[in-house]
């Protein structure tokens, strides 16, 4: 199984962008794993949000391929342990063959057309963090799950 | 009102320190806050669980000063939504002439002499993340609390 996450616009806090990209290395040692960046939209400040998010749905769904399961990062989304997420993730991997997609959403949420496309949502936290903390969270909460699925000594329960 | 955030060990990842030290200058802005860090236990892996959470509990009483709001970052702890923290640390500003100290535990929660200290436990997410990674996302959430208590538009609802 291969697992994709999809955010919209570019981190731009370098420390976060090499903590993200330390998980990011970590997690390849357990399965293919990839984070695709959609451009921020050029004109959002001219765009309503219900615009903006139209617009994001666009570049989302040109990245998104036929037989891909896809999970929304958002914030009405399910709440869980980290020991639960890794048997979710565990369960993803025995019955997918193609692509697990994770889909993070700009501040307003996302468009219904993404919404309808989306198998689950899933919460990281009942707290909001900026778009750029959300991967890293994500990211080490994956590395966490692999290392709980694998038995390695990261996890304290 | 002064907020201080007590942790046991020392952060190693630089770059977490770097996110960590913006978040905390950013704070600053807004209010006193300091981070406490209480050196972890040299002989730790000799101890049992039970053994460091008790060696921990003798560092940080150390640190608590008569008349502080003591409040655990605990996994049982209450969930907020972002506005809702905000609504809250507001409270306490209103009522709270000294200081409130947040305590992050180590691995196996905290000691009973701890949690009796408390009048709060806060959850920051039902996850378990790293200790390193508790201190930014609770940073984060702590400034993003000053942007909403202050109509400053950092938070998206």
């Amino acid at each position: 199984m291969k697992t994709t996450l999809i955010v919209v616009g570019r981190t731009v806090d370098k420390n976060l962008i090499a903590a993200i990209d330390d998980y990011t290395g970590r997690i390849k040692h357990f399965a293919p794993f990839d984070i695709e960046v959609i451009p921020e939209l050029k004109n959002a400040r001219k765009l309503s949000e219900a615009q903006q998010k139209e617009a994001e749905a666009d570049l989302i769904l040109k990245s998104i391929l036929p037989g891909d399961t896809v999970i929304l990062l958002d914030e009405g989304g399910k709440e869980f342990r980290s020991t639960e997420f890794a048997a979710w993730i565990e369960k993803k991997q025995q019955i997918t063959a193609k692509r697990v997609v994770f889909i993070v959403g700009g501040p307003y949420g996302f468009s219904q057309r993404i919404y309808n496309l989306a198998s689950e949502k899933i919460s990281l936290s009942r707290m909001t963090f900026s778009h750029q903390m959300i991967r890293l969270l994500f990211v080490e909460q994956l590395y966490r799950a692999y290392t709980i699925i694998n038995h390695l000594p990261y996890h304290h329960e």
